[in-house]
């Protein structure tokens, strides 16, 4: 019923898979586009420009805020980070649904900006398996890991306005989940007023 | 993550198919339970007690109402419809999912009292399918279809209130979205306040 591509905003707590479940629907399935965001801190050793971030320089971040070409932006540790508008029209327009990696704060901006946009949280089933996940990476000692996990916590007051939990139990089953609940999305009736409009019309003109 | 049975109400323009799509969800899948409901109307031939209805005096009806043992309840052309509370909240323990096919003045009663109760609203593509769906029936005039159909779009003021449309246009694909979005339904993080609250409090306490 609806053409245009849906905004997807994915988040969710640090080592529920969010990278892995969008790279999993990207590979899957033809009709997702990624959003890459903008940001001014250094790439790190491997990141490569246009794949994990657009790296530009604070000059070129402040223009494109003045400029209205970020849907959402903040500011994290001295660092801006925004989300392009014109990649993610030109893509919903296209009927492309786009998926946004984007935590919490900037989540709730796009969700007041798009009431249309669908806002995902990935979990875990539980904290412990968050916790293995982290370790198992062998990136971060277990306390840094837990101080993580502890603010997560915290930065977690929003999970409500949320429309979905992504449960990431089973990596391939998740993936599904996530499509299915994306591409289900769109029937939402609140998403489809205009189409109640036009059949109501319709019933009353027969 | 739910393990409570979710209850799901189905209205929808006449002729659009309720029917025969809850049929075929509950002869494809095993995890639904049908809420018959209970009428002082008598019994239209063909029509079998426990089946389409249960039949039951009026006197027997408004003891139901005393006794509190419906769920909800109108009066339409003189007689009582509702549905018996006993038997939807059994199955919804029972893990089932509960389906009942309700008007919409009933169903917005349903979801007043019952906040997680899943909303969804049957419908063609167009007007036109409906008018020719009902013609095919072969049981009414046309003039009185059209009748019917007009008062539906006056009738249809609510629809805004349904969670989801659901766009019968090829039967088999249809009872697989609904599936789908009943299950799916599920994962709403409005209903899965207690998970959420259950790993923050866990990533508190780690």
């Amino acid at each position: 019923m609806k053409e245009k591509g849906l905004l997807t905003v994915v988040s969710g707590f640090s080592g529920a898979g969010k990278g892995t479940l969008m790279k999993g629907l990207l590979s899957k399935y033809d009709n997702y586009a990624l959003s890459v965001s903008m940001t001014t801190r250094a790439p790190r050793p491997g990141e490569e420009n246009g794949r994990e971030y657009f790296f530009i320089t604070r000059e070129q971040f402040e223009k494109n805020i003045a400029d209205g070409k970020l849907i959402e932006h903040a500011q994290y540790v001295g660092n801006y980070y925004g989300t392009p508008k014109d990649y993610v029209f030109e893509q919903l327009e296209a009927g492309k649904d786009v998926l946004l990696e984007i935590e919490i704060q900037g989540a709730l901006q796009i969700k007041k900006k798009f009431p249309e946009a669908l806002l995902l949280f990935v979990t875990t089933k539980d904290a412990q398996t968050l916790v293995n996940r982290l370790k198992g990476r062998g990136t971060e000692e277990e306390d840094v890991i837990i101080k993580r996990l502890k603010r997560a916590a915290e930065e977690s007051e929003g999970i409500e306005e949320y429309e979905y939990l992504i449960v990431n139990d089973d990596l391939d089953t998740c993936i599904e989940d996530m499509n299915d609940i994306i591409q289900k999305a769109k029937l939402r009736a609140d998403r489809n007023k205009e189409f109640i409009e036009k059949i109501r019309k319709e019933l009353k003109d027969i």
